[in-house]
């Protein structure tokens, strides 16, 4: 089934203890998108600035993900440029220049109105409701944000939680937004704000699956692990692939089973540790399918008993 | 198998957001000892003073652990006072008062001369060598360290892990240990030390294991979750429950295959879990085999696909 995602298309100028790139292709929404074409076919909504031309959208197209929905407009592409020198598992941001990004105003193409699944990457809330109002078609939302959002925007923000089947966010973030420093209290309280399902990313530690459904005492459903790896390279859009692997699993399957959901999570695993072996979108854009399913199996080994 | 550990048997003064206990019976060496004796023989080598009386000695003794080797001295056990009141995964140290401690001269007990497994509990490596000569008939060696023997006694540390099997410590004393920020690298630079296996422990996020032996390329060997808790009452003491857990599962078996290290390792990670759910060893007194292989299996539940 395919999948729908709005989010930022952007420019990363990236540093990291294994060196330097400039204005890689990057944004939520990109790579959530590399991710999930994996396993099934992604729609985009985004927009863009007269920076993005032929050689990103070959990125796209190389991996059939339909961009009718990234918006060209004048100006220039979202900029982030951040460093992890010191400290790989959180980025420190330099410059954030929301360029066309400011006025966004997400325009849903015809052709996208038969999705049945939409993520709503790290944006706005309020545009991320926008967005979840004029599909009302669809029949199973997801969607991440921010510790900006959480902080600053909460009333927008919790009238999203309220319309979300899945909410993948941090520890910090499940953390602050329900005012509890207790993963599995905050998590039961965040999912009393409406997602039915909460992941909660742990970077280098894995992530965390949480069910509202779950039998009163019971805590956490699944715990996937992350791989450890020799080498970090960048991890600039882990958690977005992480979220792609996983929806995108979910989204290829005929039923959403708990069995479904927790296979999800290994494949979101799978994909997060692929993002950061190379710097940007470079490993996402040179993966195989085969290589995803070798990992998976060794995600299994890694954590499976026999 | 039976085992020996040697490390301190203390008295602690512990404040948690759950609340404050004066004068805990704790110490690494009892908390090893209780997570241990689920699984097999286990005998005590420490000192204590006048404060540890009837009462403390009943402890050990409804777990059948040999006391033999605790030697009673004038003075005041070793003293511990600290603080989870910002951060859970951290103690924050107010006093340590290592009384007849720092005095300490491990005696092994004739009867303890048969013993196949040893535990190191993290104490003075130069005592940690000592005890280890003293039991050159021991089949598998285990130890722990912290960072203060890793900063300022390394000569002496260095020679401690060059006669360990298996070394268990956590993230950051790896990586200080390795002077690498990349666990797996770190990982395979503490075992170039001697250790033929390294457990790092990640405290809520569980635990890693690494062999020497593993091909070339490969990096961990497994990774063990911890039980996110709904209530963490007291995080003292979980990573000696976790080594004693580990450890004494290793004992107890007939031979120690890769399986048998991947179970150890859920074991580890379930008597952590329970170490955490009271104050002090509270609960590792009240702690029944079939609650244990009940988590064990909650922890399978919590990690397997299927």
């Amino acid at each position: 089934m395919a999948i729908t995602v709005v989010g930022s298309v952007a420019f990363d100028s990236i540093e990291t203890p294994a060196g330097r790139r400039e204005r890689c292709l990057g944004g939520a929404a990109t790579y959530f998108s590399l991710a999930a074409s994996f396993f099934t076919d992604v729609r985009v909504i985004a927009v863009v600035g007269e920076d993005f031309g032929k050689r990103q959208e070959a990125v796209f197209q190389a991996r059939q993900i339909d961009t009718r929905g990234i918006e060209h407009t004048s100006g220039k592409s979202f900029f982030w440029e951040g460093s992890y020198l010191e400290n790989l598992n959180e980025a420190k941001t330099h410059i954030t220049d929301l360029n066309v990004f400011a006025a966004f105003e997400p325009k849903i193409p015809e052709a996208y109105s038969d999705s049945e699944f939409l993520f709503l990457a790290n944006i706005d809330p309020v545009l991320q409701r926008r967005v979840r109002e004029a599909m009302p078609q669809v029949k199973l939302v997801a969607g991440d944000t921010m510790n900006y959002w959480i902080k600053d925007h909460r009333p927008a923000l919790l009238e999203v939680l309220n319309g979300l089947d899945i909410l993948l966010i941090n520890d910090t973030e499940t953390r602050m937004l329900a005012g509890n420093s207790n993963l599995v209290q905050a998590a039961r309280a965040v999912m009393a704000l409406g997602p039915k399902t909460l992941v909660v990313k742990h970077g280098e530690y894995g992530a965390t699956l949480f069910h509202k459904s779950a039998p009163k005492g019971k805590g956490a459903e699944l715990r996937a692990p992350a791989l450890p790896l020799e080498e970090v390279v960048d991890p600039t859009g882990a958690g977005d692939s992480f979220a792609g692997g996983f929806f995108g699993y979910l989204a290829s399957q005929p039923e959403q089973t708990p069995a479904v959901f927790r296979r999800a999570m290994f494949y979101g695993s799978v994909m997060g540790s692929f993002a950061c072996e190379r710097f940007g979108t470079e490993r996402l854009q040179q993966l195989s399918r085969k290589e995803i399913d070798d990992r998976f199996t060794l995600f299994r080994e890694l954590t499976h008993l026999d």
